[in-house]
């Protein structure tokens, strides 16, 4: 059996000698380990992954974790046994080239979630979902409807006991009324290199300011708009030759991966959210 | 004899036709020609080197340019003798290593440029500009002293017949009384990936920000700090584990290659501006 | 009406005033052009994109063309008009990365080819075929049958009219047989950064020799196996914590999109292949 | 006091609670610690920076690390009591760009070595390292010298108890005599993209083949040219308007900052090297 754990606390001396004493003793052999200290907050993280041989009672193993060691160091923890998936909803508009690329990579094996559906406030890309045999709703949002449209995206998240979110170029902005239920849950793409042209149409924006690069940006929502943790970034070159119409096919293959990574990385239980930054673990 | 011409003007059929059917008739053997039509503005770019066999009297050359060519199309244009060395001057603070890599390219022959002087609101680099053999001028700038250090460096830079300026790491905002003596002829470099961060302590910015990406941006002067025309920008990866000092580290490497392949563009005639932004061509 | 033309030929003095004069006699509003000469080999390329308000009669054109312009100074040359479709064809094997980018970006219209049919030596990606509702052929191929499973395969193409082929990490070598039949019309993408890693396995030997920075690389398909000229290639970081299941992850990233690019390229009329290399209009 | 800990050994359980419980028990504090394991060969690898608020006697600290931990678990291991400044001799022959940088970091506070000498087989630099200060022995080198050469290298680098060797674009080939006095501490730069394109004149081989993506590479000298263990790489774009010469010019940008990269590694204790590959810690 696998354990993946998580910590961040105040930092203070003696931290890993206690955790891997702890592992140690309780048989597991850690096949990966590396901290991080925050000297200017004062705080600790550590991710660490460690096989156990013999079965371990998850809970009597979390219990004892808390009790020698989380309460003793003030621990923010989290313990993931390998092997559950977890469960992933997209939200799309009418953008098609980050699901087909989420699709492609689930399809394959790659990704390693469950799609219980894909939300959209468009009809226009049912037809992936299709494709992909995944349930597709489609809840239109106006400024008059928004309220009952995101009860209706809570009642469809609470249904299918969604871990998190995807927007995959969802052009709506979410209220806190969903952002609160999912916090450092929900994984947005921007099409710019934030904080660079934050808000909308990022590209006019980047063409019109003449930059020589572009980028994408793969972020935690939160309540400030294109302002959340930061997960991932890439960027490409651009010049005076290319076209608004360039820019944004150019930005396409950015968008994609970059998405494709930032989710990876959450799964893979590798990213940490302190003081709207993250810590990202190799 | 080599002669570069740089022409823009608005955007209409026949340009590339006309012109290179002038040079041809002044028996020129075209070695370089590129052209960019900006489709927004609706104005045509053009880049052109070419040879000429014959001894060629340039300034009868630019007379039957201007009456058979520039007035027809309403062209701006100019025209560069090869091996001519503009002359460049250097305006340092204390950070030295654009310093640094400009004076040693300078050196080995790889800038094509003369430096007549180096000057600084600070007497710090002083022993660089002595490794070098340069001149130095230290002009203390205060609040109350900048008009008058504005008035030495125009003297200094018209003694000299500067044709532009270097910014390496000058940490001091020129008035437009010395921009508008310089108009596209003084190059900055700024230490973040414009417009990300604009203004003081960048790098810092970035830290709280949390970004994954750090980037340095040379550009022209304008009145406006740090939105002039972008020549060129480039990037870096960073993670949470660098610190404020670890991207200032980081971002030296960037500063000084960055501001270097600008000010060679510039050296080269390869950078025309318009809208506040450039054509760089290849 | 719009026509590309691409040329290569001894380079002289004049051609492009020649061939910008004629156009200029035709109508012809040139939109786009981009030249390059190499010295060494005195070889000049030319791609010029010109739109005509008045009907052009494309066979008088080239007529025309030929006899003015092309005889006189050796040309080769392509002229293509706008809106035509080349017929694509995919070969693969087993692994489905490539396959989905190339057909998500096909089914989006980002992709301005027909594809008449995916070949297969395998029957593992029907399923994708299926998804995306195209034909697909499984041909096996064994030393013993290499030699029917080409005929079929021509048999195919031919009836098809196929104009190129993408092998979308096909692991089958072609053999002259088909590759003459289709000469700088077949792209490859090979998983390393070529000259290095030519051969089986890259990803393997990349690990083994302890690279820090793995690639792909796009390219025309030659008799020499992973020789031929390169269309496109990019790299991405890889540090002593990645394993060869990671060097493979992240090089799925890379060798989808660098493939994507090369298509794109082609398709865009924007390659000329000169003494095994590519010239690369923008 | 802080002292620096590199150990590789047979990887086991309980030797990062063991080495973390020993640094405790000394009343150190861990700022720093990352661990490596490589599945295949079986080895574990771990970096660790450890604060001491008491006197250590580090001499009797290395004692205790030995008998209680190193025997133990089989380890190579290495202690650096921070502050103290390697001895760093530079070979150069020609070219200067890597030579200026190296010189000018170090002078900048940037590069925290002491570099008792500049040899070479030419005379060309000697006015750089006047500029700077360094003692500067031209050694010349031919076939029939080569042998001597090399006695009078080894001889000034024992007389300057030289720690290790940066081959700043030093165009001669060290025989074992040289490299086994200095195992891994011979750092060469060389100006490809290995493992393409070793040996002489690389920009030219890649010139030739029409890559799109040229590189320079730092590693560590074994008795195979070119082939030792990687450090650092990094890469830049050309395209087919890139004459050699271009390639040259933007290889020497690459080139100097990848060899200062791979310089400031090795002299801040990052780099372990094992199967001929590194181990580079962040």
């Amino acid at each position: 059996m696998k354990l993946t754990i998580l910590i961040h606390c105040p930092d203070q001396s003696g931290i890993i000698s206690s955790v891997t004493h702890f592992i140690h003793g309780e048989k597991g052999n850690i096949i990966y380990l590396d901290q991080h200290v925050d000297k200017e907050a004062g705080v600790f993280f550590m991710r660490l992954e460690s096989d156990f041989e013999n079965h371990i009672e998850l809970s009597v193993f979390k219990t004892q974790f808390e009790e020698r060691l989380a309460n003793k160091y003030d621990m923010h923890w989290d313990i993931y046994k390998d092997g559950t998936k977890p469960k992933m909803a997209i939200f799309v508009s009418k953008y098609n080239h980050c699901l087909y690329d989420l699709l492609s990579r689930h399809n394959s094996g790659e990704l390693l979630v469950d799609i219980p559906f894909i939300a959209s406030n468009h009809d226009d890309l049912r037809y992936i979902a299709d494709q992909f045999q995944i349930p597709y709703f489609h809840i239109p949002v106006s400024k008059e409807t928004k309220a009952i449209a995101e009860e209706k995206q809570l009642d469809l998240l609470k249904e299918h006991q969604v871990d998190f979110i995807v927007l995959a170029r969802y052009m709506q902005i979410l209220s806190p009324k969903v952002i609160d239920v999912f916090p450092q849950k929900i994984i947005n793409i921007h099409h710019s290199f934030l904080p660079a042209f934050a808000g909308a149409k990022p590209y006019h924006a980047a063409f019109e300011r003449g930059v020589k690069i572009i980028g994408a940006t793969s972020h935690y929502v939160t309540a400030e708009l294109d302002a959340g943790p930061i997960i991932e970034q890439d960027v490409t070159t651009v010049s005076h030759s290319h076209s608004i119409k360039d820019f944004i096919a150019k930005g396409r293959d950015l968008e994609k991966i970059v998405l494709s990574r930032a989710v990876q990385l959450h799964v893979a239980r590798k990213t940490i959210v302190y003081n709207n930054k993250t810590v990202i673990f190799s």
